[in-house]
């Protein structure tokens, strides 16, 4: 996108812009402030115009932001203009409630398939599919354009799967499971880690 | 814990510095530099330096962060130098899926009790609890010294939910649910989102 690299931790506050700006917009609102922004998510205003300023010029200095343009900038920074189809591998318990999760719509991502290993599993209708071999997952990627996973087997499995995904062209990874997945340097994956927000609270708390 | 207050996004940062100090330590590791867990977590060094140093004097020059010293440091301030008793409720897939989740142990959490409302669930046995009714949880909350919560209702029973949750005392409460509970300001919510991680990587899938 550019030729200066945005770090990291400033790319993974894009999104949390977001949610907040389509929330403001669900309000029907239509002008914010980097203040206002800033106090809805505990960042100061300071921070945040100094994010958006990696990526251009969103707003005019004393207007304030127009919500829906700057989401739609940002939805373009993060390539969520468009809708990524994602696959589920995992039907069990948190497989079931990840494929039928409200939250991922009109967010830029749409679950096109679901996996498992589990004979007792394979077949089984889960949130409006039918739950396919995970054998069957390297043919179906190659042939297609998936490049977006879900990871929702148990631990000692996750290692495993996450290879298989890697070597049918994945490039991306959510992983639920308390592991750290080996992947190649192209490949990004995040987990889903409800500790990391305990203890964010537990600070508060005496 | 000091007299100015720190950034809620330092504080944010605090169990992912934990997180990879801890698996550090399980690497057999015993020092570290800014640098190393900079490069880890795809955070410049000089933030992480600059984040520990509104908590104190954690290293010295050039000899870089014990481990185990800066790891029990941050349990300190995130208040996870004890164990904290949570409560479930919702006793459904992805109840189910939080209560069998292995990624508690040893980070200061523990499941004491799993609620639902749903008859058909109550006194069900999931993952070694008897799933309890939820007009229960205020007389056991008030009774106990659980602050911590897990929601893993659906998102319309999650506000009914929410507010008994903080009527009985709770003050963190970790939800589950694609909406935005609306609680007192003396109560913490986080939310597992996992948009927010599919976003921050599809930036870097063209």
């Amino acid at each position: 996108m550019s030729a200066l690299k945005v770090p990291d931790i400033v790319v993974g506050r894009l999104p949390l812009y977001l949610r907040s700006l389509s929330k403001m917009g669900q309000e029907g609102k239509e002008i914010t402030s980097s203040q206002e922004l800033g106090g809805r998510l505990g960042i100061s205003s300071a921070q945040i115009r100094k994010d958006l300023s990696q990526f251009g010029e969103f707003g005019k200095q004393g207007t304030g932001y127009n919500i829906s343009f700057l989401a739609d900038q940002i939805k373009k920074i993060l390539h969520v203009d468009r809708v990524w189809d994602v696959i589920l591998v995992g039907a069990g318990d948190l497989g079931h409630a990840v494929a039928n999760y409200a939250g991922f719509v009109h967010r830029g991502f749409k679950i096109v398939a679901i996996y498992d290993n589990d004979q007792s599993k394979i077949g089984e209708e889960v949130s409006g599919f039918t739950v396919r071999n995970v054998n069957e997952l390297m043919i179906d990627i190659q042939s297609g354009s998936v490049r977006v996973a879900m990871l929702a087997v148990p631990a000692g499995q996750a290692q495993e799967v996450s290879d298989t995904l890697v070597e049918a062209g994945i490039k991306s990874i959510l992983c639920y499971a308390p592991i750290s997945l080996k992947v190649p340097t192209d490949v990004y994956v995040q987990y889903i880690d409800p500790v990391l927000h305990l203890q964010h609270m537990t600070y508060y708390l005496e």
